[in-house]
């Protein structure tokens, strides 16, 4: 297919480069920033442009891979004729292009971009949505080109994994940070707590989350909570709210 | 050497079968629950025993694996002469052993141990402290026979390093429980968040984790983040606190 890519940043820049080794034709590159669509059309082997009016109606497809907020604006830019249109965000609603286009739909990378590490197609899911039937077969073939899981979900189930995955996603590397911090005012090595982590993430590989919860507070240990809240009020106060939120919520989920 | 170990749980079990392999013996196993004594005794070859006053006094070295708020009384009835006695605890102080005993340390496996999953022993950290310096060494020569990654730790730092490991461990896994619950609300499949949660450590393995943050909560994309507390307020109201106040910490960490 002919795919023309509006956004030059990290999800982008993975699709980018993924469909055009799965044989692909990436035929424009839009970025407001000239350098970053040059970048990425010179890895491509297509065309860049810092101006949305200039991308023409002659691909296949059409992907917004843009922050949230700029999606409605740039769908309204383009003038594609009755080409398919999609957007990359775990967020926003397939429906924000109706009325501006006619074929149109959403293919949702799961996954936590980044530039240093290469995003594995043979293991990231890609949720696919369309609004026609046609649409989303030719999505779901493309799709399947780079990527063996393709899930099919509706708008809601869309939402609800985007708000698992910033828990899952952003909010755990939330707390990586904060050890990191705790360790750095200690002068301990972050790098000692990644074995732990790591086993973490093997546990739930084969169990699930809710089964095997570790530590003092699913160990109702106050006598350990109660230090552990004393040293955070000492040394790093600005932990204790979440400590103690965290604590309350995993001796609860005890009860239900 | 000849170990014997107390508390016949996933710590006791994890280190005595490791100490059996790399060529120690074990001498006697205690656990209240007799059943348990046994069941490790047999794997390790050893006397098992729930009368802790029955533990006698010619092994080299006695691990205390048991809960925290055990150490004490069981430190108490023990009768070991001048032998050395440890504990694993990370929240534990060492001085915990002082008055009652004369050679003591702390051997304190970072790590969560599972019934399922077998630690890897060539990856985990082991914390050693003790007393005196000749403990230190014993304890050092012993945990490099089961281990390459030893660190000598004073106790501030191992107060602070089990503080962190909260974090990045048990909270952790306490955020992937909410994922699945949100993902099991909506049907959808838990394992399909799986690639995200491993790209997340990856990340981390090269990169410091207050560099690769992402998420709508350090892009301030307020319109996501207002979308996700409506849907919480309505679907799982039990999870807004918390994604509000990691929302408001990551956002207050960018401007830092």
């Amino acid at each position: 297919l002919n795919i023309s890519i509006i956004g030059a940043g990290k999800v982008g820049k993975a699709l980018a480069i993924k469909f055009k080794s799965a044989g692909h034709q990436i035929h424009q590159v839009f970025s407001r920033k000239l350098d970053h669509a040059k970048a990425l059309a010179e890895l491509t082997d297509s065309e860049p442009t810092n101006d949305i009016h200039s991308i023409k109606n002659n691909a296949d497809i059409y992907f917004l891979a843009v922050k949230d907020d700029a999606i409605l604006e740039l769908a309204t830019s383009l003038n594609i004729n009755q080409k398919i249109i999609v957007h990359c965000s775990g967020a926003t609603a397939l429906s924000i292009f109706e009325g501006i286009h006619k074929n149109y739909g959403v293919f949702y990378p799961l996954q936590t971009f980044s530039p240093d590490i290469e995003p594995d197609f043979s293991e990231l899911p890609i949720c696919i949505a369309a609004n026609n039937f046609e649409t989303e077969e030719i999505l779901t073939k493309l799709a399947k080109t780079i990527c063996p899981n393709i899930y099919q979900i509706n708008e809601g189930q869309r939402k609800n994994l985007h708000i698992a995955a910033v828990f899952a996603n952003n909010f755990s590397n939330y707390l990586y940070t904060i050890a990191e911090d705790i360790c750095i005012r200690s002068e301990i090595d972050f790098k000692i707590l990644l074995p732990l982590i790591k086993q973490t993430v093997r546990k739930i590989e084969s169990s699930k989350p809710s089964e095997v919860q570790t530590g003092p507070a699913i160990r109702e240990d106050h006598g350990t909570i109660q230090k552990h809240l004393e040293s955070l009020k000492k040394e790093a106060p600005e932990y204790l709210d979440l400590y103690q939120l965290m604590t309350n919520m995993i001796i609860q989920s005890k009860n239900k």
